[in-house]
């Protein structure tokens, strides 16, 4: 079946999280995207996690469902044949997603040349064009000192700077390619990662509550800031999150834990109005105290039975391993994941995007390619080179397939 | 001067994070979206952080650059009224987001009936049909468990996953407004915020290693995994966050730092490779400690200086606060930021997004509505009602404008 954006065609250089994972988010939304890579892999070919014999599971998560074309780019011939590749003609190509410097052959100047329509997605560090990784700009943003119990600043683990700005990139490149489709015009689109963090930390408040208020949010530990909501542990050990943000999730956590008339004593005592969030989160503490024995004496199954039943707004923690052990969510009975063999490491669980379209049927998850796996056939289909010239460019160290 | 975007139109019912900021990135990007509230503001209209007299500045931060329509969707006359809204004719038009349950009044068939080719996005918790908020999906994906020392689980303060299904959801519109302009067919999209999490723990490949590793990855600290990263702390107190992922950066830091000698030495007892990633990884607590001197030894003045001198790739640990007063970043020394009149609350530093388009010069920063700014207007202007009949509604309470 015809999937969503298909025909359109993306060539990416990239490496990293943020750019790959844009250039993922649109090859799983149907887009042909042509990954080019550095012959024997470029710099994140062999992150970490790896597998026992060295295969990276994190380039060939971030690299589904896209081709490749492994090429010398140290050499001229060598980015010339890219250079050809990025501005080949179509008005469903010309379409450029990197974050390598957009200078000397990858500049925009150098390609709009060769393709005027051209749409060039330049990931930077910083809007300055220095460096800077996920954990350079969340470090600068201020997070730490929200996180845990704030004595020392703790880092977010989990990059999540780098996948909004992969989101972002997939949304500029197809904001850019409606309006060229609408006015031909193409156009070069910088993002800088320490924007994406800058501006998140003002759409959600944050700056205009330091400027304003003039106050320091305190560290949150597990709470969530402005409401109710903590983590439980249960008799079992096993913990629980739980969030009472709407005022029926906030009755239903009061009614499960039969704590209406503490609850009630409690707002007395503080002359507060619990049926508001602030006020909820004014009193947090005690609020935990007074929830936390209904959690203790009960194992988790109860609880979640319970919880459930009551209609709580609730999630369990749960360890990565026990989320694909257990989690059906996390498993193919889930629509979004498929059992997916990638080759060169095995079969194994494969996520495609969360976004389900209704036109559409679900699209096949496919693995990561193999380096130069589509080497020749980019190279014949798309720059119409015959066999033997490919085998030139093979002899030549310029191109290579996948061995 | 003309935006990417432009003439575009969105209508938006929606509360909480992820609806509303994807909302506003398409307002960022010039799309016209009209949000609908019940009159007096919904659930989120007063959430914190607030300012002193109770104005929201999160719902003033999440919903810049659209228009406001308040009605009484609590009376079929409302509900018929933004039904009409929401399916209005227009090729640019037809497009509707929410978080709100799609069913009754707000049934995808119901609507479809209107306009069959609307795009209609809906967020929902989980595929189930479940709540879920962006803290309960983020304990059942087990990152809490990587954050900090491992003790017990910490949470991310920051919800990130509601910011990347906000970027998801602007994607979707997008990339099915695309597929309209070319097939005339619409269609109803699904986004679960749990599924955004899953999702990106596989394309990031944690789930991966949990499964055919089936090893836990440790607590990180404040390492960053598989590479090294780690914070120090200057002679002042104050803190740096140092990344050595590239060889260049990992180079440069072993540079500044002058441990060449001790780094050699300790490659040689462990018996690793420091030009590995992982081998840098699996060294990391005994390479922080042969960091930390040179650091201790300074003052963050120096330090800074020589760092940016020597090519490291950094961050400094800044609190918001001192985000907000000192970096030159986030200020409208940046382009992404300007100084803006919130009407309601007053002037302060408000971001645009980030994505910088070479086509258009950046749009201005837009302040939030008030709630029933352009009632009248959108009454007007799209359903083609005259001041009469807008007046009648204003009457019978199933509209109001700005008080």
């Amino acid at each position: 079946m015809q999937n969503l954006l298909q025909g359109l065609r993306i060539v990416e250089g990239s490496a990293f999280i943020a750019a790959p994972s844009g250039g993922m988010t649109l090859a799983q939304l149907g887009a042909d995207v042509i990954r080019f890579d550095q012959i024997g892999g470029g710099i994140d070919y062999r992150r970490w996690p790896v597998t026992e014999d060295g295969k990276s599971l994190y380039w060939h998560s971030l690299n589904k469902g896209k081709r490749s074309i492994a090429v010398d780019f140290r050499q001229d011939a060598g980015r010339e044949l890219l250079r050809d590749l990025i501005t080949a003609p179509g008005e469903n190509s010309g379409l450029f997603v990197t974050n390598f410097p957009a200078k000397g052959w990858l500049a925009d100047a150098e390609l709009r040349n060769k393709r005027e329509d051209l749409i060039y997605l330049n990931l930077v560090g910083d809007r300055h064009g220095g460096t800077a990784l996920d954990y350079t700009v969340n470090s600068r943003v201020g997070l730490p000192f929200l996180t845990g119990d704030g004595v020392e600043p703790v880092n977010n683990p989990f990059p999540a700077w780098d996948v909004i700005a992969g989101q972002q990139i997939a949304l500029g490149v197809l904001a850019a390619e409606r309006h060229r489709r609408l006015s031909g015009e193409g156009q070069f689109i910088r993002l800088a990662l320490a924007d994406v963090a800058l501006a998140t930390m003002g759409h959600l408040g944050y700056l205009a509550e330091a400027e304003i208020n003039k106050q320091s949010r305190p560290p949150m530990g597990n709470h969530v800031f402005g409401t109710f909501g903590h983590d439980f542990a249960c008799r079992d050990g096993r913990r629980v999150m739980i969030v009472g943000v709407s005022p029926n999730q906030w009755r239903a956590i009061v009614s499960v834990t039969a704590t209406q008339q503490a609850i009630e004593q409690l707002e007395k005592e503080k002359g507060l109005d619990f049926r508001k969030e602030g006020d909820r989160f004014a009193a947090r503490e005690s609020i935990k105290k007074l929830f936390e024995t209904w959690f203790k004496e009960k194992d988790y199954t109860e609880v979640s039975s319970q919880l459930d039943t009551a209609g709580v707004c609730w999630g369990p923690y749960q360890t990565i391993e026990e989320l694909v052990e257990n989690d059906p969510d996390c498993s193919d009975d889930n629509p979004m994941f498929q059992r997916v063999q990638q080759p060169g490491i095995g079969e194994y669980l494969m996520p495609g995007q969360p976004l389900d379209f209704s036109a559409f049927a679900r699209e096949d998850v496919r693995p990561a390619p193999l380096l130069g796996e589509h080497t020749d056939e980019v190279l014949n289909e798309i720059l119409g080179l015959d066999s033997s010239a490919i085998g030139k460019l093979h002899d030549q160290g310029i191109v290579a397939g996948a061995s």
